[in-house]
């Protein structure tokens, strides 16, 4: 068999880069927890008809079919889920008479999608994803909420800072209306092409495809113009003059969302009319999030209110829900090189071999470390000890462990091969420092650079 | 919608569930990290050449198809992967410049397999594969290390005690050709049987099917009844009167796994000369795992060493590994019920809101809470504050939070739910007990009863 080449769509980690993504996704789930979110995972799979009832994205799904299906055997229906929300609209369905009500749940998973490759977009990725739902209705405080656990979970992390942008669907869709939009969301759907297409064209699809008249097209184009970090983006609203009572819904709630955030996390949030989010679930608060320096990616934390995403018929379950794209921001970081692990391997110590008669003296040594909760391998083979000495340099293993000979009363010791020193040690209290203990996690972005600790 | 119903083979968990999945999952990695194995993930698929290549399998495979493929594009040839061990051999292959050797991995992913649901099998399930690689030749301690590893993660669990039977590829092929076998391949693939159709259709089929002599048939048979849980089982097949080379090759392996792990690990492994494992690539010790009291359950953790797995035609990646079925386990165990969590969410306190417009106090209390450490929410809504316990107790979060009035001089106070006790507390140095702060994880099986804690 000749080497095998990447499947582009689908990357795959190093050892190295693999320990920055675990580092994330603990800190991650870390900030969840400690929030109450309770974590659940769903099956890969869903049914073609749950996929494709919500969103524009049949094009990007992935179907299912046993290799060998019996003669007649029917196609089994099931598709590979393109996102945790459908999901876990479904799993919330099913098992609402076990789910205590307002759910807090965290979700992180793989998801597929059958689009093109490019930059921050794969076939397969990962997506953290933070919901509450309720039943029948949920209080709007949790709008203000998520946003603050989404900050929180992200200013965790040796990123760059972040700035949430959030908008309104009851804003844009009342305003649209005021201006006598017949089709509010054909308009939408339209402004969320601004950054692809530009002011210009959106303007005249907005009167080509859109119906809206040449003035009212202009009071749409500069209404996704308006931002800012306080609640005086509302007067901005006020002063084009636009009045529907849907609008006023929206500019309320907005207003709560930007001053409720600003209060105990200035800067994090700026309100931002351009903002749209495709999926048609949507009916409030949308949520999309920048990288500082990193805006070119687009959206690396997305997310929003949706009112009747489940419902079985007698009883709906609102919800609120932001989804981290944690594939979309490692594969920039881990590809710039401004994340790094300090070593492949989770070991802290090689114990070194003499001879293959006292492997055994070195295992016992290495039971000894690891039952102190220290990571501890054995060296391979009975090879030089400077070869074994490269071996562990080679993954960054920061210590090289030497077994003494108890019958001649030789103590075992310790060397520090970055530096050099060797001590002797006994394996039942040696330490190693903190910071050496687990692989740590250092980023090197232009704006600061900060080191973080892994734990296991 | 209607509420939608279960897909049969792809199980979900609820919150509390998932809690002990996550503490196993948890506990399962931090054995295989504090025993110097890095953590990868590879892709969900494979190009089906690949997995087609090993394993009798082929009915099992998903292939997947993009749901609106544009006309005349070829079926992507892909399909989701049904175990580890194959991935991980194209990765080695794939990234071989890249990594050290010998190369210490373990794997924790969903795997997918077309099969019939029935209890133990799933047609989505984890696995938590443990590896070690090298180039061209592999030390043979990894054999006895191996069983270690495995033995020391599954101990940890708060699962049954596990037996590991241990038998080797060449010890059982060069039996079959001392006793004259023509396809010893064969005479493996009926005894792998015995579990199913028992000792006389064996062997009518070695003599039918794989052209053994009645005599030979005999032998083959006794040679699968043997077990010890010492080196004693060697004496026993030499009294069998059998002689080839590679048989000796095999018998004096397996001695020195049996003998290696029982001089660490007393009673952990057993030579059971029945074990052959389905799986062809296989090509000296191979193991299997049954769980005390759930035997009917089968193997709960399996694997061997494999010589010629990965070759990339300049050079051979010869490695030893074992895969636990983390599914297996807690389909069984969760379904009887004897492995629980002490709550549902990972919520340590809830804090009471009084009215609406206190909201802002109890966040802040939450918010120091939390960097403390502590995981904690705030009421959903200010309901009676009998509801709001009730909110909390039916969670199982031991505590609820009053937050006192600063202004009025009211100091905060805290409420243990469980006995009714309520104290004065400040948010900036109050600690639960070490037992209330997560989740913990209960086993009640019939042979012990333990507690076991869950970390963050």
């Amino acid at each position: 068999m000749s080497r095998p080449t990447p499947l582009s769509g689908f990357p795959e980690m190093l050892p190295a880069q693999r320990i920055v993504e675990q580092y994330v996704l603990d800190s991650i789930r870390r900030t969840f927890e400690l929030n109450g979110f309770a974590s659940i995972e769903t099956r890969a799979v869903e049914p073609l008809e749950q996929l494709l009832r919500k969103g524009e994205i049949d094009k990007e799904v992935y179907v299912l079919r046993r290799l060998q299906a019996a003669e007649g055997e029917a196609d089994a229906g099931l598709g590979l889920h393109f996102d945790l929300t459908v999901p876990f609209a479904r799993y919330v369905l099913e098992n609402s008479g076990h789910l205590e009500f307002p759910f807090r749940r965290y979700q992180i998973q793989k998801v597929w999608r059958g689009e093109r490759p490019q930059e921050g977009r794969y076939r397969e990725f990962t997506q953290a994803d933070v919901d509450i739902v309720d039943r029948d209705t949920l209080p709007f405080h949790y709008d203000i909420e998520l946003a603050l656990v989404i900050g929180e979970a992200l200013s965790a992390l040796p990123i760059p800072p972040v700035r949430i942008q959030v908008n309104n669907r009851k804003l844009a869709e009342g305003f649209y209306r005021g201006v006598g939009a017949a089709d509010p969301a054909a308009v939408l759907r339209v402004v969320d092409k601004l950054d692809k297409i530009g002011p210009d064209a959106v303007g005249q699809a907005l009167v080509a495809d859109a119906g809206l008249s040449p003035a009212a097209a202009q009071a749409c184009l500069r209404l996704a113009g308006i931002t800012s970090s306080d609640a005086s983006f509302a007067d901005q609203v006020l002063g084009l003059g636009v009045s529907d009572p849907l609008l006023d819904e929206g500019l309320d709630e907005l207003v709560r969302v930007v001053d409720g955030v600003a209060a105990i996390r200035p800067g994090l949030v700026v309100a931002d009319l351009r903002i749209a989010r495709g999926l048609d679930y949507y009916t409030g608060t949308v949520y999309e999030t920048l990288m500082s320096g990193h805006e070119d990616l687009g959206s690396i934390s997305s997310g929003g209110r949706y009112d009747s995403l489940a419902s079985d018929g007698r009883a709906t379950y609102p919800g609120v829900g932001i989804s981290i794209g944690v594939s979309r921001i490692l594969g920039r970081l881990l590809g710039r090189g401004t994340l790094t692990a300090s070593r492949s391997v989770p070991t802290c110590v090689l114990v070194a071999v003499a001879d293959e008669e006292s492997r055994g003296r070195a295992n016992a040594v290495a039971a000894a470390l690891r039952g102190r909760g220290i990571a501890t391998e054995v060296a391979p083979s009975a090879a030089k000890f400077g070869k074994q000495i490269r071996h562990a340099d080679r993954r960054g293993i920061p210590f090289v462990w030497f077994a003494g000979d108890p019958a001649a009363g030789e103590p075992d010791s310790v060397k520090d091969i970055r530096s050099g020193e060797q001590v002797a040690a006994s394996a039942e209290n040696w330490l190693p420092a903190d910071a050496d203990l687990w692989p740590t996690v250092n980023s090197l972005s232009t704006e600061d650079s900060t080191e973080e600790e892994q734990g296991s």
